[in-house]
């Protein structure tokens, strides 16, 4: 482990730490904001936030404002890349596919197949290193992200139901499957095999019998990505049909930019928190 | 005046605008922050923040965690750039001159005398265009930056101290004659006539029977820049001999980096809204 910076801010440590994957047979950043209660000695809660389209882990570490919210909470915020990156991996040249949008599943095309391999990432080495390093509850874990992170946090939490208290989204990609990012993604690191998309598409999984205990969704109503890739309706819908419980918030004269985020990060940390800090 | 974005934030609106500048001879970038509060019809008071070296109004924009606070407290927020930029401005291989670091100078020597006029910029034309775009009461205006930029704060409001009513910095050069940097940057921009730099140099106008009614400043005592080119004691030492009011808070972890400037800008701008919202 690798510690690329190590800043004090809001009377607790932000850090960037690189690490050797053997999920991805790469180097990984992910940035760790340890709130000062961290410096107590006991071990806190974590929030994962898992971000979008052609960001690293930096885009919410310097814009995402939930330092203060986790200091004041005393939660753990862990924010991994969204894709591998070195030299040898396979890129293209699109904003939407190959590095810097990795789409949180394991590749099983080639030339990808090699090293996108953000699912086993996220959901188990990630989250296994950060255990071993860092001062984390693993009986308290939250997830959360955006657009295609709100995909990953949606798609990780209903496949790990019992690992998660709190779950929620800023606008996700909820139907991946449906909806042209998602289609060019899947095809790509998945093959044509619609049948394999289906775990990683968060209305196929509830349509499939996948549950979660309560969800917090915000999207704004001057996202330009609202109708044609996020498209909340086909997540409500499916938590009508299912019994899920959806908050879902449509934010009027919010964006999908990171000034959207920072706006409704503090409320999503505070609900992350009651969830979490439930005994 | 050309906005070249405009987004929904914490209830107000996050701008960036480009408008032709008289003063340097090129296009100038600021950005300003609208609280939800100027929704209402009514002129609201402004705190003006200029930047340090190597840095645009994106960094403070980005990374300052302003708005919560300028949405609580109905302030506007002005961040413009640190010198002109243009193909045509001179500029120097070196992140300390030149373009990045205009140090709040009218500079006088060659090549730089065409452009590098970011005193007149920032005390002159940018108030005079944005009293004449946004609904800023001038009667009710603050003043704060970070290190090149808390230089600026504190020379611009020396300078000028029927303008300001609340005064703070983050981390500033204060006796910049005394300092490499300062040094470095005025015998470029302002030849070796250590008469003219006064008016540049905080402690100098201190010296010199410039008076403030009060100050606030912060500085941390892990910022590497603290004891070469920052030099905090000289300015707490000519408040004491002026009889300044000086609040100087020594943050104990605490960088000289935007995880800082973060942690206490609400702060900040607590301080400032109490003294701009007396009548």
């Amino acid at each position: 482990m690798d510690a690329l910076s190590d800043n004090q801010a809001h009377g607790g440590r932000q850090l960037v730490v690189k690490h050797a994957s053997a999920s991805t047979g790469t180097d990984m950043i992910f940035s760790i904001f340890l709130p000062p209660q961290a410096e107590e000695g006991g071990r806190l809660p974590v929030v994962w936030y898992l971000s979008g389209l052609t960001c690293t882990q930096a885009n919410v570490t310097e814009k995402g404002e939930y330092r203060e919210a986790c200091a004041e909470h005393g939660l753990i915020f862990v924010a991994p890349d969204t894709s591998p990156r070195a030299d040898d991996v396979a890129d293209a040249d699109d904003y939407d596919f190959g590095k810097g949008a990795g789409f949180y599943v394991d590749a099983t095309e080639e030339p990808w197949a090699a090293h996108y391999r953000m699912w086993s990432y996220v959901t188990e080495e990630l989250p296994a290193f950060v255990a071993t390093e860092f001062p984390v509850d693993m009986d308290r874990q939250g997830i959360t992200g955006h657009s295609m992170g709100g995909h990953g946090a949606l798609t990780v939490a209903l496949n790990f139901p019992d690992r998660f208290r709190s779950v929620s989204a800023f606008s996700p990609i909820v139907a991946p499957s449906q909806v042209p990012w998602g289609q060019k993604a899947f095809a790509g690191y998945l093959g044509e095999d619609r049948g394999r998309w289906r775990r990683h598409d968060a209305v196929a999984l509830i349509e499939d019998g996948a549950r979660l205990p309560e969800l917090l969704v915000d999207v704004g109503d001057a996202d330009p990505f609202v109708e044609k890739e996020l498209r909340p309706q086909l997540l409500k819908q499916a938590c009508a049909d299912s019994g899920i419980p959806l908050t879902l918030r449509v934010q009027p004269g919010y964006d999908h930019s990171y000034y959207f985020i920072s706006t409704f990060m503090a409320d999503h940390l505070a609900w992350h928190a009651e969830r979490l800090k439930r005994r």
